[in-house]
């Protein structure tokens, strides 16, 4: 057996344009990775017509069953309800060991919550983010959280930091990479009481992090940092209206090429470089956010991700278990974790004196 | 004299270009409006020969004063510090009647509290916010808080809807804007107690308002509504993202043009069609956040717009002036502030009985 195989649960039957977009996606990761194999949870009469005319069937097992979570469910009703669902089924083979890792495009409320509740958290760690990576003008940076959690304190803010150090550097190959706090300004005052206490906690030169301070929205697409940390709601706002703006202008070029006789000749000329241009910001290369300070890795591709954006949650899920993350955050984290302690006390003690 | 003649205070020296951009921001503002005069508060050893060069002595008045808000002055300190502080003068221009509104470049915060100060609030407004346009794929939109409040509650968002509304109606002719409230998803369930609380009111048909519901981020660019309401944290970190994308984006558009002779060739043949592209996002035609909710017109200029960008920010003070916008603002507000109260005792009395 070769050292390298690795084996995926994979919710077939979450996200918009499941069953179909899910199964060619999984056609494509299989196709780029030999030593890949993946077992899908869903409705077997469905999957069986769609896995054989992909041609996948040897490399695929089947895991039935009629259950869907409903993409409209409330967490708390996930919670109760769907024990036999594709997605808490696929949870389970992870949990087992069947399974290296899940991938999942149903609704991510209901991920978190089962997830929460099947791979319990890792040590230590307060509340998982959802992690996931944006284009900039330097090399990909990654954010967290991305609305696991709206409200969030100090203690979960410097938590996301340490997990998002220990994402990036194992993705990455980085062994420190620069960490920046979101917020509305970079002056030591401001933002909310919560944002200070962890910046202090983060300045500490015990955890030997690269923190490099606030960072404002127009700096993620700069490139500034490496890892943005901020709480689910702001980080949800600043992904979304970067998508959002994305096609936006997407659009304008476009309708910009499309304008004239003169600008379609332009377009012709121009094509290649576009094509790359196309390609940096495409959101389904960047598709496939992660759960993390779960006792397992657990991959959201988003709800309306296509064939090539499941296909890029598939490798993220890979490339995270055959790099060994999960042990290198447990590793990381247990070292950190002594150092936050302590510098959180260090902090308090400062705002007592003030 | 003309019934349309204007006169504003501009505090000269705010912002990181003053006074040049200033002064050359004014200079396009009064060749375009032959009504408009201007008072412009700084060092008048430093702008009498900025304004003799640009040929506008004579529809120009200066207020000398040698202070200057500094850019890194927290609110508190502006507070005490600066009463002849450029910016605190040209507020009490305002304040006097000598002028219709103010328009500053400077530091947000310390004009933030100066106006407070100097101006105060409409009665019954609990927090003034910042607004500001946004290109979007259909009219510009507008959104708020940007920035002037980290935390609010559900009234603190009520309220800003309310001012959005008053704003987009006087600027854009529009008689029922739609309006939307920033979140993180767009299911009832979705965000902080205060933002469903926020719902709950703007929901309730006594308001009379045009409320389409949650918006998330993506949808901003895609002109979903015409009002955009959010907490001043989440606000900010997604006009500064939107920004941040646009400037990303436009990098690789001039890369992509620049990558070969045959696509710098089709620049040339698309060159008038991505020039309209370039005006549609061009952050300086958008310059000019207004503070709503005091007694008088406040515009913040970015603190790095260039003198196009500043002079945006003048028209859009004449604009508002000229279209008696505070006087609207009040009559629209104490229309529907006893609607805003019914609404809120409905509200509650929904939430005891769950």
């Amino acid at each position: 057996m070769n050292s390298q195989e690795i084996t995926l649960a994979i919710d077939a039957m979450g996200g918009d344009h499941a069953p179909q977009a899910v199964v060619k996606g999984a056609a494509i990761a299989l196709r780029l990775d030999t030593d890949l194999r993946l077992i899908l949870v869903g409705d077997a009469g469905k999957l069986r017509p769609l896995l054989a005319s992909e041609g996948i069937g040897d490399r695929t097992r089947i895991v039935h069953t009629d259950a869907v979570v409903a993409s409209e469910e409330i967490p708390s009703q996930a919670l109760r309800s769907g024990k036999n669902s594709s997605m808490r089924l696929a949870l389970d083979l992870v949990k087992s060991g069947e399974a290296s890792a899940i991938v999942s495009a149903g609704n991510s409320g209901a991920l978190m919550v089962k997830a929460l509740m099947v791979l319990r958290q890792i040590e230590g760690i307060e509340r998982p983010a959802l992690a996931a990576w944006l284009p900039t003008r330097q090399e990909p940076c990654c954010m967290l959280d991305l609305g696991a959690n709206i409200d969030c304190d100090a203690t979960n803010l410097v938590q996301f930091a340490a997990m998002g150090e220990a994402f990036y550097r194992v993705l990455q190959g980085v062994a420190s990479p620069r960490i920046g706090l979101l917020n509305v300004g970079i002056e030591a005052q401001k933002g909310s009481a919560s944002i200070r206490e962890a910046a202090a906690i983060l300045s500490d030169a015990q955890l030997k992090m690269n923190y490099v301070g606030f960072i404002e929205g127009d700096a993620i697409p700069e490139g500034a940092v490496n890892v943005v940390v901020s709480d689910g709601f702001s980080g949800n706002v600043a992904l979304k209206t970067a998508e959002g703006t994305s096609r936006f202008i997407g659009s304008l070029i476009r309708d910009a090429f499309g304008a004239s006789l003169s600008a379609r000749l332009g377009y012709v000329l121009a094509r290649r470089s576009f094509r790359k241009l196309r390609d940096t910001m495409n959101p389904q290369h960047y598709n496939g956010a992660v759960l993390l300070g779960l006792n397992g890795i657990v991959v959201k591709s988003h709800g309306s991700a296509n064939h090539e954006g499941f296909a890029s949650a598939i490798k993220v899920a890979s490339d995270l278990h055959r790099r060994g993350f999960i042990n290198d955050l447990k590793a990381g984290l247990s070292r950190s974790m002594a150092a936050i302690e302590a510098a959180q006390a260090t902090a308090q003690k400062g705002q007592e004196k003030e």
